[in-house]
């Protein structure tokens, strides 16, 4: 059976873009399966995209083969690479898109705008190459969509059965952003922030399940106090904080958007404190 | 050969959500054939939701899976189903999006915001079962994302062929909403309202083509009058009434937005009289 | 091994249209990969949905089909019809939106708005029909939804092997647009116009890179003079000038939107100088 393709990019729905980025693969292989993820990055966005291939490819079976194009820099000298993980084979440019997916980068320190990515040593198990082989790509490659004549031959190739190692040569470091984490905060408790805000307004932070302590936690946002974790959406009334599908602290209002609120979004602080004062919502 | 699965959802497309989705069928049935209905339901828009699962599936083959969530009862003690009709099997929660599918949940009066569904018998060949066994579903469940740990596996395991009866318990009764169909008005002729309004700007309203005179109508909304209906949006010139896809009355603008024009939407009222003022606008 | 179908609508897709269109294939041919180009031409815009369907198409395998449908007239006497050429076949309206895959058809002058297609006669190795067998049609017929009761269906039965012919009459011509293309401009040089602007703003014109001299070019838009082409979207700074993934000449700007940033789009002149003044950005 021919692996599946999964797509990413910033390309926008009303374009010919994403229906070309197919045309390449399925020209190559007419029975790929191909599964969209999202094309609907904002323009140039590599980190928020690389969060989103990170969730949105998590469910997916070991093998998938991944074509991932948020490329500000299609053209100049940023490398074309072929990254496999544990996961399975991301194809797109060496840019910072794949930070979540490498798992290590995860030890940074809070982002700040326009930080730009660093090379980071690739971890046991993983690989990557940088595409070099021009006769997996489709021809002529044109100045600006590599996604249709570079990424998405060499994820059409692989799913053929081409070798990793075919594409071009090894490389032991691709470059990574350092992504936002909770740490320690001044007076106790911990700090983050938000990285990714959703369609209902939900607002995703960096602090994982793991770095909340199991007694009662006191979510601070945006000047609101947040008492207790809430069990849904539905419950808690108005303001509340919750462990979402990725297993992240979550800020969102019930009935409502929480980003709207609240006005913020990505980069907006979110401390926890425990201790008497925070209660479950639910408990109430 | 396995069976179609199709998808709608309030996800949004720009989220990371209908990928992890997909991610989730194709890891437990990595030939499934997935396709999208929309994923563009307005955010916790059930009733909604539940108008457009009815029109996108009716072309499917008999024997399509769906998988529809519009839940913002996520993770509260709302039941998730698995519901069996003669269309096919729908998986998602019991908060009333099936109302349209169940066929003889059309037996209501017109809506008023804020109504609640109310349990529902099934009908003949109907059966529907309380999803309950963990086994089909992908762990750890989280709170919110119930799309993915359950939904979207109880599906994929029914394309493996898993019987509906090893899902969970049975249940006669499913929640569904008291839909808004055409009544007598008072003075003569029918009343309904706007259901839906699409890209367009084209209103489809309650009103079925057999709730229709043979004879002339004409078409009453936000105070304008409209004689007769059209053979096509392209004919009669400005405002028309025509019949459209799913056999429902639509109003709409030729080369224009009805929605617009008229500031009408879901849930503004349609009257349709009829006698010797009424003419087919074709007729002219 | 069954054809691709490729659709291309302006369904948008918040609506239960894209989904009964799929829907329609399905119960024809349940096996049937089915592909989406755009369902985001704005509606009723024919011309652009043309060249939406030529970009997104090119990279295609020979025989694909194609569903594509932007059909003001839907319910008009304009010809449903089936359109072979060297790369695949296209099933739709005749009314304009086969123009840019058509290829002949390129031989106008700047287009006005609202100009009108004309009958255009076919090419060697193209070959039309006029559909006339409603027994490869989905019935009823609605007045509205030809996408699903025509189209799509058409398509479906060419995947399954029903032979061109069998569709209906031959017809040797069909509807074209007049298309933009670059002339020779007063005073030296050529001049073109925007055919298009993408989702990052950068402007799509009818100048193909064949049009211009090999030696150094000035690209005047809006105003602003633009010196030399670009070999990225990241080098030059500021306004550019590039030949982009379609062969044809592109003004962007580098971490913005061109449109926006000129006011510009779709009618916008666009003029190519040539002599000393012209310098390639690149090498600065």
């Amino acid at each position: 059976m021919t692996p599946i393709i999964a797509l990413l990019t910033d390309y926008g729905l009303e374009g010919p873009y994403v229906g070309a980025l197919k045309g390449a693969i399925l020209s190559i292989n007419p029975q790929a399966t191909i599964v969209d993820l999202t094309h609907l990055v904002a323009p140039g966005d590599v980190l928020h995209g690389a969060f989103l291939l990170a969730s949105a490819s998590a469910p997916f079976p070991v093998g998938t083969l991944y074509v991932a194009v948020v490329d500000p820099g299609v053209g100049t000298s940023r490398r074309p690479i072929a990254l496999q993980t544990e996961r399975g084979i991301f194809v797109g440019p060496d840019n910072g898109l794949f930070s979540h997916v490498l798992g290590g980068a995860r030890r940074g320190r809070a982002m700040r705008k326009g930080t730009a990515p660093r090379l980071h040593p690739l971890q046991q198990g993983q690989r990557a190459v940088h595409l070099q082989e021009p006769r997996f790509w489709r021809q002529p490659v044109s100045r600006t969509f590599h996604g249709r004549d570079i990424f998405a031959p060499v994820a059409a190739h692989l799913s053929l059965g081409v070798p990793l190692d075919a594409l071009g040569s090894g490389t032991d470091e691709v470059l990574a952003f350092s992504l936002p984490r909770a740490v320690v905060a001044k007076g106790g408790g911990i700090r983050g922030e938000v990285i990714s805000a959703d369609r209902f307004g939900n607002l995703i932070t960096c602090i994982r399940e793991e770095d909340l302590p199991t007694g009662a936690v006191r979510v601070e946002i945006a000047g609101n106090s947040i008492a207790g974790l809430s069990r849904s959406y539905a419950e808690g009334g108005g303001l509340l904080a919750i462990i979402g599908g990725g297993g992240l602290l979550e800020v969102a209002l019930m009935n409502g958007s929480a980003a709207e609120a609240l006005g913020a979004g990505v980069g907006t602080e979110v401390r926890v404190a425990w201790g008497r004062r925070g209660q479950r919502a639910g408990d109430h």
